[in-house]
């Protein structure tokens, strides 16, 4: 305990320990979150700062207290219509559900605003109401959620954009990897002029999946300008497919970031009067059910979201048993072959 | 406070105030809630044994200690696959998020099981987790949520299906009218074979649409014994469709309880070899974005879901603040008309 300035007794910060210690307050945070990747003279100066100031971590002062929540919160920084739009989310959540179910915590969904969340939504996860988080669909921007883990153990549903060196726990697969596999898949079709529809560009796995292709297309010798942005979404996969088509009328393959914005794509290749696969061939990534729920099937990239789910519930119950774990749990990716390519 | 055996000084219950009054749990619970539906003499017995006993109900107990947790919980007693799977849902979601998104409260969604919650989720609600709780999609068997608001103020999005005489709060369309304004378009439209395909039978909303076909298709001299069972997936209105195609070759119509089944429906015929709407008419129910997405509009009763969302998040509010709210809200319904009749 230490005195504030009316001589009351007030309870140590996690800024006290850090400055204390001389360090930033996110290494405080991995330090009293057990993280490995501290160097040892900074764990013995923050462990020495800890003991000065008789600084208890909140969730160590919760459990104390025998008030846990037995709540986690998985937070989806996305508007509603994203959200229910995408078949994508509705396998993470379904794995999340099956994750918890045979453990003692509750889910509390929260859809937060894209950008940033509001007040109220920061003030209630930093407030003792959940034990955990998990954060699916990171944009870059929310520094908020990626130091949320000094307060509670939190994982993220792909790699989180990262605003500084700073690590957190996430579950994802090999997005570049995966990119490059579906481009190549094109190449191998015999292929030459393979475009691309990206993600939005403040998400790592979109970045990823376009760095994927790049690489996939310069290494069979062809150009890496055919781009258009879309957001995730089935009418943004359409509106990319018109800039593309008017800058490249003899593109004759896409590989696209999602298989929503796949399934907008392909319904504007089809009013232009090109066949696909025969025209234009297309490949989407995620194997969601906006890949099967069309005219024709969609060839794609597939990620297991389902169990992805129910690896992010895995870890961050792992994590609040006080448990090591690995920060990054990779999953893998294969190609689904339908009919659009 | 009253002594238990051991002479240990206990808070009297909600169920000690109902004994000494000599009522039900729930009518003590209702007076609690400032009720305006209990007789004034039952109101005086009852708030007599609250003095008597010292009783603190619970929400005033907790703000008296001033620890509101400026949260509510929407809970939808659907697996995932249905609340993804249904337009409609989405629409109420974001009818509720737009409701909240002035006030101080968080949401905090939560998918319960569709026969009855789990332990775990009464435990969570019951435990002063939340502030409040919006439920819709309420089934019957679900008898702990039309008592919950004995702790916490609750509204219903749809009536909900009562075991007994309690009295909830809560938002919905009068099923039953809208049900017989879509079979009687059909009627008007010449339709002399009408058959309809119900929701599940455990939910009140699914009766009452039934309940508003027979009372069209009787006034009219029909029969009202061409009925399938559905429960709101579109699977389930495919297979349905099946079944009245079996009972009834020569049927002209059919009214649908939801768009997504609907959906299905036209489907089978198309398959069968049945137009839509020359063979046969469809009549849907919600306008939900299923009522659109397909390959022929579906003519439909329109519900204003995102709106009745809003109003569940305001009423909500309005208990929340201690105001009188009318227990019922009844938003009206209309015909879209498109190209299924």
């Amino acid at each position: 305990m230490t005195l504030d300035l009316h001589g009351k007794r007030t309870a140590p910060t996690l800024e006290a320990v850090a400055a204390e210690a001389g360090v930033s307050r996110s290494t405080v945070s991995r330090v009293v979150n057990g993280s490995t990747q501290v160097r040892p003279d900074v764990v013995t100066a923050v462990t020495a700062a800890i003991d000065r100031l008789n600084y208890i971590p909140n969730r160590a002062a919760r459990s104390l207290a025998n008030s846990q929540t037995m709540a986690i919160a998985l937070v989806v920084p996305e508007d509603t219509t994203r959200f229910f739009g995408d078949p994508f989310f509705a396998q993470i959540v379904q794995g999340i559900t099956q994750g918890l179910e045979d453990s003692d915590y509750v889910l509390n969904l929260q859809l937060a605003s894209p950008s940033s969340p509001s007040a109220k939504t920061i003030r209630y996860l930093l407030g003792g109401n959940v034990d955990g988080a998990i954060v699916v669909s990171h944009h870059s921007g929310d520094d908020f959620f990626t130091t949320l883990d000094a307060t509670i153990p939190v994982v993220f549903g792909g790699r989180p954009y990262l605003p500084e060196q700073h690590i957190n726990n996430f579950v994802d697969v090999d997005n570049a990897a995966g990119a490059e596999m579906g481009a190549r898949y094109l190449i191998e079709k015999g292929r030459k002029r393979i475009a691309t529809i990206d993600g939005p560009a403040n998400m790592q796995a979109a970045l990823d999946r376009s760095k994927g292709w790049g690489r996939a297309v310069r290494a069979a010798g062809m150009a890496d300008d055919l781009r258009a942005q879309g957001d995730f979404t089935m009418a943004s996969g359409a509106s990319a497919m018109r800039s593309l088509l008017e800058m490249a009328p003899d593109l004759d393959a896409v590989f696209v970031a999602s298989d929503l914005m796949a399934s907008g794509a392909i319904s504007v290749l089809r009013e232009r009067g090109r066949s696909v696969p025969g025209d234009v061939a297309i490949v989407g990534f995620d194997d969601s059910s906006a890949a099967t729920s069309g005219e024709i099937g969609i060839t794609t990239v597939h990620q297991p979201s389902r169990q992805m789910g129910v690896e992010m519930a895995s870890m961050l119950l792992a994590l609040l048993r006080g448990e090591h774990v690995e920060r990054e749990r990779i999953m893998p990716t294969r190609m689904v072959i339908r009919d659009s390519a």
